[in-house]
């Protein structure tokens, strides 16, 4: 079978090759370089390459870098892709030496360590982002900590809790998502350099000092697993879904919250879209497109994560470039999900005269009423329920407010006990008042003051603690950097 | 509550308006135009504006589309979206009457007017590809009616077929997916232009005449349906998303088929990455590029339609602006495996060689060898099955092709039937025969010439009138444009 | 290597055969069992198998389905699974000819036209419970044709309609879905028997009558196809999938109307689930529960289309017997949403009081003054509008409904014009209420009564199709059984 | 409005109340009372209830527990659901008394306490078949250290490694899945009881004892989102799903191994369906049935995560009862997968000659020659590299195996550098011997022995860990059923 074609085919070039080039200037071309002055380091000070060597190629290295203006590449298909074309350079410049830089190593492993570096940089900017919103919920939380809300049940007004115990729920989970966030952080550690294509070499590198000039915790072990396993993508990217998934929970209740009959929330006039004609129509247009974005973010995530659905376990391109970059959208939208929100719940405050309204219709604090009797007029559960029952029954039908059902409140407790009760009017009206319902809540996660407090002051220690994880994250990187910066002047410098 | 704050909050404007506007001036601004020019020919043929009000706007649109340069536009904050900025326009060339414009119309009906006309542009590209696609693989199955390749079930080997076969069934299911695509495109054949924000107008429209003029077939009649539904998005990326499952699925043969030890496709130089010092291994690169592609594609339709999921019945911006955009990539990645692999396939070609020696050491004619017995010898089906066993054990056992176990052959039916086969050595290389197997299928969608070429006569008719569907869009949707600048050119020429 | 181990391995018998042949025994022994009787027919009709033949076979046939309970089985390994435990029963008492059954046809042809059978059965019942809702929702809507709601756009309540128009929009999304799942349905319609393992067979069958004998359309052409295309499958499950993303906006909107302090929908006791002590808690759980099974289904949904991704083109068991079980589960909870929502929406009521408070708090027919303004008074858009917002600010400053604001009103015309306004208080109370809003929308597609009318007219002429078509199926599957139970009889009759 | 309706409707009853009944009986009864004895004890212990009438209700739940038998139920409709039936079993034995049970604490609680402890059964039965599973690897891979197989790269072979390397870098995947799926188990580890129905109890609870109690490692603080987040739900499920990703691919490479062309994989009689008449058509269908199995159960976990979109941040059915049973279906196929796979790999044997015959004909250590030329013989890279290329060449032009290949080598050398080689005949055999290319990777995570085993250790410690982490589970549960059992029946003694 006689094959005279040539690579690329015109209709592979266009369809394939350009679009990733494209995609790896913007994306790896900075960390490819990166790779290539960790290995050379490595190469010269392992001895597989001479010191001589190893300043010439460091030299052209520097070179190439001050030289090509990458952005500006436009792909022709001379080189299959900006690999070759660095390589070429390399080759144009020192001749044979240009492939040494290549001894001991593979695109194999060159593209996941890539990918990881490209990904860490995305991953912990994002987690930043969530944990700006942590703070900024926190320190919401603790303003509002006294200010009162219905709290809904199945789309129903429930029980009167207040806004900070609401937003410490929030950031509960939140905290949890960044805790899963930075555990797929940690999945990005661990260096595939050194891998090779498959097996590792036959030249005695040094995996670890590779890994240790690009940031990272240490190797990946398995050198079959450096080329071959995903799960950094993968676990990463479920890590992200599940933040917007719960965060569009969030947005949900706003959504409701401030929706004109409901009027809980308000949200300032910098943030709502007004008719002029309809001045009451003050649409919370953020809220919608929070929305939207998490659903967005969570579905590209879903991308990534179903690509590598039913392929090999080997290396393969269902992994690489074109998905990476696909993914990469995830951050983008979702970093404008966590920034908006950051700004958008702090702006926003709880309408109390609503409230009050809704919680007066809605008669939520009956159950306190019932608990009340249990306890102070030693009543049995079923006696103080009818009571309490009664009592509501008569004030919903006269459209008044609980307070003011005491006439009713002493009819019905003399008709189930016989008897008038201790609790007088005044004793009454507290006993239903939102703030004492709140006030009694006391117990661990309540919402009474102190139970609310104590429990900030975790959530501000865990806080503390993924910051100062981000920190040392950061720390490392960049101390890894000037390592590598170092190592690589030295190079030259011998 | 005092709320002196401005719209918009700067962060919304950076995270939301600003990426909306760059979207809306690249895909929706010249569909805005269109929308304007179609409704204000509408208001003036129906009385609402006068004639002399017309042209004066008319003519301020034209001046507009004329000298606004639209891609240079950057975002500023100074109007909310594109649609302010051309409102402002128009007041600024015309004052009050500029407003009239928008009367009898609203945002709501003129966006999802927009998304149609924007997502019909893609999906009838797509379509028009893959027609493209099945087009080539009916020539290729044509060209490739009597090469002869081993199919396989549960991953081995079962029969022999042709190639021509092989590629008939995956265009059965390409011309099926071609009917599902036009039938969601359908779905966008209907305007929602005059539903205005929600209950239509009170003033006498004709939206049959703004459904005309911008190409569509009709209105979409409920007009509460006009701004709330999203079928016609949903419809269409699932029907985007099958193409790629199924097309996915091919791909996956592809890669096996190719691979170093099955070897029974040949994937041409142009289309294989090869190692200068592995000349034997030729990674068939495009085919995982097909497979990610698709993957990444039927993730994106996924994102798009799990956006609508829980969201309310009514107008909201889950299904809008940004959604919409997102999902555009998805024809972007499978419009360019459609090309890909109508490039592709056709330069491939099946190894003859590799074909036969698969069939001899899988033995993959033998129960037409059993059927043989039963319809010459008149034998059981039990002993005709025993007598192939059998033989195909002997050859096995001997490494030997099934055509030279005729001593084998021989030997188990006498041992079966006490007597000697009526079938001699020359019958039996013919009966167990790839090419006889093939030859003897020939009832309806069997691989015999007749009855492929039969199956062919059908899929060219089908093919034929899908083109035609295809092409009458087109016309109509030509026709439409071409009658809209007349008419709004009538409104200037008055 | 000597290998001693017998099949199936224990863990393979509990782990994939045991589950597999439960799910026969319920799911498919009577399909297969249609499957032998139509394929003997067509043998003996064809002259493969002899009348005496077949007279004893179909006689083996008629006893073992009178004799085995299958229900009643339990797997023992001692067969692989059902189908083989059917041949050992036809062995055991026709002894070799029990085999011959079997010519012409392979479990790959058998498997995929027995699951077609039982999606059809499915499917088609699920668009009858489709339809039913359907004509619910018709009924319902013109019950309700003139019952005012307030319509909301971006969770903000915008302009009133009808309960009618509302319902009128859902039912057309509900069309549109029957009609991509009659679609699905008709892609069901193609019988694969007669492929056998792959490429047909080499005896003069007769694929046409199997198709017809067991209620199909017609067959499936390519034999290759027959076996390995699962689109049947995917395009089925795409269609049900979107019944339910579209379905479950509507419930959004369900449970944002009926929550407390919406209150336009009014949920009957049978449907509320209420405390005792907290009389005006009313839960209206339905919604909740038709929510999340909706979305259970949509996911069940995609969990089989997406086992398909990546796999081979060819018979294999990602499409097959566990596969397709696992499928129904779909059927069931997506057959619970369409019963529940049937029976809920008919019993639900709107709230006048509750709409009208709404809409008085709200303006939401302020647009509609300044739309009269324009056309009663001829004055400019920017005049009209600028008098109805003041209007409106005034009213809503003084929480007034907008028909008390003729002062208000008569004083902003005066200041923008400089004259008395042509409407007086009468006129103006006209021209802001409700029903007047409702009345002048009768374009089409409006809420106005005659343009509903005639938009309902339309339904129930496409609902009538969608019957008519489903009664054909169902008749078509009728005459065919009685076909196939003559055809059969006359087997043993000879 | 007169509503004279009762609940529950039929239809409610048949599509919702029924089906939930019977959840309730198979998963939740037995933990339901669990929660009652907890919670009973801690209102005694806690003085919220006097010792008499604990030990009254203690010995109710005691009969109750005796007297019902809960898998015989059936669902009437008199009682709403278990709750309620349990609730008047205690009314009738116990009078008013009956109710003092529920004191300080709700549905709400009860039921997220409820999913956590059945989910918690479920992932730690899974954890275990998943570190049986992994157990297994390790030791196959111990005992398959020094077989030679070939690794593959873009589905062609590519480089020689061994059976125990590649396994263990399945290994690796899976020990970070067990270690994501062990942090999600911790995610159950705190208990809601005393959150009550939104905002915990005006009563003195003990919130830390009822924990303890049912074997949880602590309180969820917040109570709000004690009834409100679902992160434990969607955090188990997306780790359980990226188990079954992940294993899919390995099962992916073991489809491709035991085709019947590469053969590298021998897959014992016990675990193959075989054809009489086609002895060597092996079908290896374990591996089919694990890939849709995984497929199937990565399904079921996306259903469970998505139910969650867009649903309010709130106490909602869409994560209780019917969405929790839905997802445990997850559990079952996921663990067939694990047992089946813990079977099936250390059940089968590599075929040595398939994996020469492979080898020599792909020529997969031939870049090991080009280093050795630099290592030994001071070449430069592409000296080397033309060298070991042009040998190539010539080997496979003559399909012969490349340690045949030394005077095409030979000739080559000298033709590069003009001189001979310093490798003789028998050095070149070894050079590019398979096992020499093994032994020679013994870098961090190579297949070389010393460097393998290196990496087993880690891998059996972190095994170990995770082992004791579970067992430290099992061990507080059960010592927390002990507790709970002591306290319980205290209640009765006194």
């Amino acid at each position: 079978m006689s094959d005279t074609s040539k690579f690329p085919d015109p209709v592979y070039r266009d369809t394939v090759l350009a679009p990733l080039f494209e995609g790896v200037k913007t994306h790896f071309a900075g960390h490819m370089d990166a790779i290539n002055r960790a290995h050379l380091v490595m190469l010269v000070e392992s001895g597989i390459l001479s010191a001589d060597d190893g300043a010439r190629i460091a030299g052209a290295l520097a070179a190439i870098a001050e030289e090509v203006d990458v952005p500006a590449l436009e792909y022709t298909g001379e080189y299959e892709d900006y690999f070759f074309l660095v390589e070429a350079e390399l080759k144009r410049r020192l001749g044979d030496l240009g492939g040494a830089l290549h001894t001991a190593r593979s695109r194999n492993d060159m593209d996941h360590t890539l990918f990881k570096m490209a990904l860490r940089e995305r991953a912990e900017a994002m987690l930043g982002q969530l944990l700006t919103l942590a703070e900024a919920l926190s320190a919401k939380a603790e303003a509002e900590a006294e200010t009162l809300i219905v709290a809904y049940t199945h789309g129903q007004p429930a029980q009167p809790t207040t806004f900070g115990h609401y937003l410490c729920a929030a950031l509960e989970v939140l905290l949890r998502d960044a805790a899963r966030l930075s555990a797929a952080i940690d999945g990005l550690e661990h260096c595939p350099m050194g891998a090779a294509a498959i097996t590792t070499s036959g030249f005695p590198i040094d995996r670890e000092r590779v890994a240790d000039l690009l940031g990272f915790e240490g190797v990946l072990v398995n050198s079959y697993g450096c080329i071959a396993s995903v799960d950094y993508v993968t676990g990463l990217y479920s890590a992200v879904k599940l933040v917007f998934v719960h965060l569009g929970r969030v947005v949900q209740d706003m959504a409701f919250w401030s929706s004109f009959e409901v009027g809980q929330l308000y949200v300032p006039n910098s943030l709502v879209q007004i008719s002029s004609i309809m001045p009451q129509k003050r649409n919370p247009v953020p809220i919608e497109h929070m929305r939207h974005l998490a659903s967005v973010t969570a579905g590209r995530c879903d991308m990534v994560v179903n690509t590598m659905h039913n392929t090999p376990f080997t290396d393969m391109n269902d992994s690489e470039g074109e998905v990476q970059q696909a993914g990469y959208a995830a951050f983008e939208s979702g970093g404008r999900v966590l920034d908006l929100l950051a700004a958008f719940l702090p702006s926003c405050s709880i309408r109390a005269d609503r409230v009050a309204a809704n919680m007066d219709a809605a008669c939520v604090t009956i159950t306190e009423l019932a608990d009340t009797l249990v306890r102070d007029e030693g009543l049995s559960f079923r006696q103080a329920h009818e009571i309490a029952a009664a009592t509501a029954r008569a004030v919903i039908a006269e459209a008044a407010p609980l307070r003011q059902g005491y006439a009713a409140f002493r009819a019905a407790f003399e008709d189930q006990t016989g008897r008038g009760p201790g609790l007088d009017e005044a004793g009454f009206r507290t006993a239903v008042a939102a703030d004492t319902f709140v006030a009694r809540r006391d117990r661990t996660g309540g919402p009474a003051p102190a139970a609310l407090e104590a429990a900030q002051a975790g959530y501000r220690e865990t806080l503390a603690e993924l910051r100062a994880a981000a920190r040392n994250r950061t720390t490392r990187r960049n101390e890894a950097a000037t390592r590598l910066a170092s190592a690589f002047n030295a190079l030259t410098e011998t």
